[in-house]
């Protein structure tokens, strides 16, 4: 059979990277597809660069609008990153009848619904498994490899460089400043890392593993997200102490009342597998009624483990590109008719356990107060550490059971204004995961 | 879209539990296949006790040869279990041109060649996802998810009873023996317990694996198999102490000269995440040259989560039961003309790395003779503990570095001929997953 043509946009970490494997696992890849997957042109806005690289041979020029256009191509792969331009091309892809293969997490985050709708009503495809947790097959085991379930959770560790920053903050002792400095020296970090430690990535990607999970539209704007740059090493010793590690998860989560979708830093049981996934490295666990927990794990970033994702999306593609649309997978795991319209919960509306830090003088009467604020708002306690800190002073931390968070920061404003208590207090999230 | 009609062989744990989930969980289903999966017809030897359980109007008969040659029927389930009657049914429901699901790994591990040619020959799919890990969409990540990489290796715990004994033997400090009757009282293990203990279960999947991980035929003959029987408390206790913990591992990796295909216990460092999967839960590790890494975790039996797998493989199936075959995966992972002729090395000939235990008498001289008897066959030492185990007895444990294991067992042939040395040498192998 004669090859399928490729066009690539953009050509950096992973565009190059997905040239590469693609140009190294050429017949391997062709044993499995059943014919050969060729990158017949790339577009990058420095081809010079490219060419340096990868010879004067590669077919590269900066003729992006070119190359969606072009005649011969059947498959695009968008891999230039950002919203803007991005955008741009994969609608004129779309428009021009080509499939589409994307790594881009923010733009089907904010443009979904919208680029998906243009494909389905193009009759091409649009995948996209690079665009959550990497080379982790994560999008094809929820659309594909779960569909007998109805899913209760996705909770994920879905950004490797906060999970670095975490790993490296509870393994050295050292604060967020240091080891984000670090993570920058060592590539693991941005110049700008803001996405990442702020959870606005890790976001993104929270937002299609939720429309994939409960059959609903991409609703980024409606996600809580909040960051690890007021995490403090105090906390993850703490923590660690109970028996808890700290990371940042994205959770999304289905209850009677709606969908839960937030992404922040969060207390998970230390003999939880995810809560031993250590460095750059992503894990997802998907809870569903009939499997109950299943746990993938795997490179999150990188050259070479995105490009396992954009290539096998490639194969999918071939070997789909030429069937009716009804053969096909839908885009969100659920027949674009039958997606549901379920309300996103505000986050004071959802329910998880908590870890509450603060100093107080140490003196009786005390917990006493504390405990009766936390009673009458129906907060009750799974644990409660009171530890001397300075002559005086004593730090106390409680874990509470499953209750709302609406309530929990009530409490907290009441524990705030006591007049014996020093400090404001700590609040961070715990997900047992079960 | 009218409903797609599928065939029930088997009413057993997992029979039932398909029908369950295929009957709670149908509109959920039905959102994401397009179009409705209906049970018309269950065969099973005991009709009425599926009746007494699931009420008079479940369309049951135990005219199974009807079932598989019925024309309203589009996709036959087996769920019989067994290798004689299975395999007949499902060549006949294959020769009708019936599409196939089943769970059967001892069927496809010893007879997937002859089916598989016989499946592509009528144009129909026989899909597997349920024959290996329960849930996990192991197969899918494999075929599907990972096609970019070539394939190193792939190790795994696939066996729950197994995992689940040595778990509690870890955990508890009990010896194989009691555990074994607990796993017996608590339905983890089968009154006849020997296709898990020793190993055969897990060679089983394992055999599957490697064919799609490397794209080789079936070939469970060659399969090297040792199970957990001969397993001492003792020698759990000391992997504990050295970091490791033991587990029956399925490995197999692609060599320059062959491909390893093994089933045996395995030392496993304590910190990587698969020596943390307990109880009777699966996962499987994927090395692939571009992806890295990649772990699979769940739940690996039970009537719920196999069905999980049962049934996601019914909408594949219901998705392209009527594209031309060129559109599907092959099920081999490579297309059935692109298998490759790999010879599977014999066990003398794998190269791994060793824990060996012994009993010495405790006087000056005795390491110098074991550690020169290691030396001329080449096999370096990467840790060695003595300890004193009664008046003038030392217990020996060495630590290998990698070697090949026909140079092992002569090393351990001469160290149990040396006069001082006092027991047989226990060995098993260990493996560090990277």
């Amino acid at each position: 059979m004669s090859p399928i043509k490729v066009g690539l946009l953009g050509f950096g970490v992973v565009g190059s990277g997905t040239y590469s494997v693609l140009t190294r696992n050429a017949e391997e890849i062709a044993r499995r597809a059943g014919r050969s997957i060729e990158i017949v042109r790339v577009a990058t806005r420095t081809p010079a660069k490219a060419k340096s690289v990868f010879g004067e041979a590669l077919p590269v020029d900066n003729d992006l609008a070119g190359l969606v256009s072009d005649p011969e191509i059947d498959i695009v792969i968008e891999l230039i990153g950002g919203e803007t331009l991005a955008r741009e091309m994969v609608m004129l892809a779309i428009a021009n009848g080509k499939h589409v293969v994307t790594a881009n997490k923010a733009l089907l985050a904010r443009y979904g619904n919208e680029i998906f709708a243009a494909a389905s009503k193009q009759g091409v495809m649009v995948a996209f498994e690079a665009a959550v947790a990497g080379g982790i097959p994560i999008i094809k085991a929820i659309r594909e490899g779960l569909t007998a379930n109805r899913i209760q959770w996705v909770a994920g560790i879905i950004n490797g460089t906060t999970n670095f920053i975490l790993s490296e903050m509870r393994q050295r002792g050292l604060p967020f400043e240091t080891v984000l400095a670090e993570a920058q020296r060592l590539g693991y970090a941005e110049a700008d890392p803001t996405f990442d430690i702020e959870g606005v990535d890790a976001a993104h990607k929270l937002t299609l593993l939720a429309s994939l999970a409960f059959g609903i539209r991409v609703q980024f704007d409606k996600a809580y997200i909040e960051g690890i740059i007021n995490l403090e090493q105090e906390d993850i010793v703490h923590a660690e102490r109970l028996g808890y590690r700290i990371k940042l998860l994205g959770i999304t989560k289905r209850r009677p009342d709606g969908i839960e979708l937030r992404v922040h830093p969060a207390l998970v049981p230390a003999q939880k597998l995810l809560a031993n996934v250590e460095g750059a490295m992503n894990a997802v666990v998907v809870k569903g009624d009939a499997i109950g927990e299943t746990l993938y794990y795997g490179a999150g970033a990188g050259a070479e483990p995105t490009a396992s994702a954009v290539v096998a999306d490639l194969v999918d593609v071939t070997r789909l590109h030429t069937t009716d649309p009804g053969h096909r997978v839908p885009h969100l795991a659920f027949q674009p008719n039958a997606l549901a319209d379920i309300n996103i919960l505000p986050i004071s509306e959802i329910r998880t356990s908590y870890y509450l830090r603060f100093l107080v003088e140490d003196r009786p009467g005390v917990l006493a107060d504390v405990t009766r604020i936390l009673a009458d708002k129906s907060i009750s306690i799974s644990a409660m550490v009171q530890e001397q800190k300075t002559e005086g002073a004593a730090v106390i931390i409680i874990l509470t059971h499953e209750a709302r968070e609406g309530d929990v920061n009530q409490a907290i404003h009441q524990i705030e204004t006591l007049g014996f208590v020093h400090s404001s207090v700590t609040r961070i999230r715990m997900e047992n995961l079960s």
